[in-house]
């Protein structure tokens, strides 16, 4: 079973959680994926943290974690922080292949996304 | 004269303010805008901040500022403090028209973006 997770900062603002969970259903219905399906946690303020959101896969029965950093900056976070996480989640769940992705900001599209983007103003 | 405004959060991360800049100069060489420049600012932490990057556009001539909000979650950043800067820069500048795009998070390519990342995962 293949889940992956989905990292986001986390938010005070009570649409921020909303926004990442509709994200992640939006990425499930993506083709092109080979994911069982895909969770969300939050790196700080808001629930799931990541070590809830790792563990609700591995009791959900993943063998393999793949976590998404939904950043743009890199930064302590990215470089930091969520590596941190991942090295806890992987000696407490030693028997789950748990791996990241490059973080968002880090995509080669953004570029090309900004420029449509600014055509958009009003 | 036509310009882009990036506007990125900002960052104690000494290497975040390259990573904007290195941006700009990339979406500046991006086909597709009729901008005749591209400049950056943050909304806070990291100078230039979105004043004095309104008053470096003005400077060198802009008759449109197209600002640009570099973030993914909508909440306060995205829906009061930019447009609170906004609109002090309209009142500054009345003889210039200044206007907003959607924030990155909103734009609808992004789920096919995580999706080809995901398969990036080491």
């Amino acid at each position: 079973m293949d889940a992956l997770l989905l990292v986001a900062h986390g938010s005070r603002h009570p649409g921020s959680s909303d926004e990442i969970r509709a994200l992640a259903a939006k990425i499930a219905q993506t083709p092109g994926h080979q994911f069982d399906w895909v969770d969300y946690a939050f790196l700080e303020i808001t629930e799931p943290s990541i070590s809830e959101g790792v563990l609700d896969c591995v009791r959900k029965g993943a063998k393999h974690i793949t976590v998404l950093p939904y950043f743009l900056a890199t930064g302590r976070h990215v470089s930091v922080d969520i590596p941190t996480e991942l090295e806890k989640a992987r000696q407490e769940y030693p028997q789950v292949r748990i791996t990241s992705t490059p973080y968002l900001g880090a995509a080669k599209e953004i570029p090309d996304i900004l420029v449509r983007l600014s055509q958009e103003a009003t």
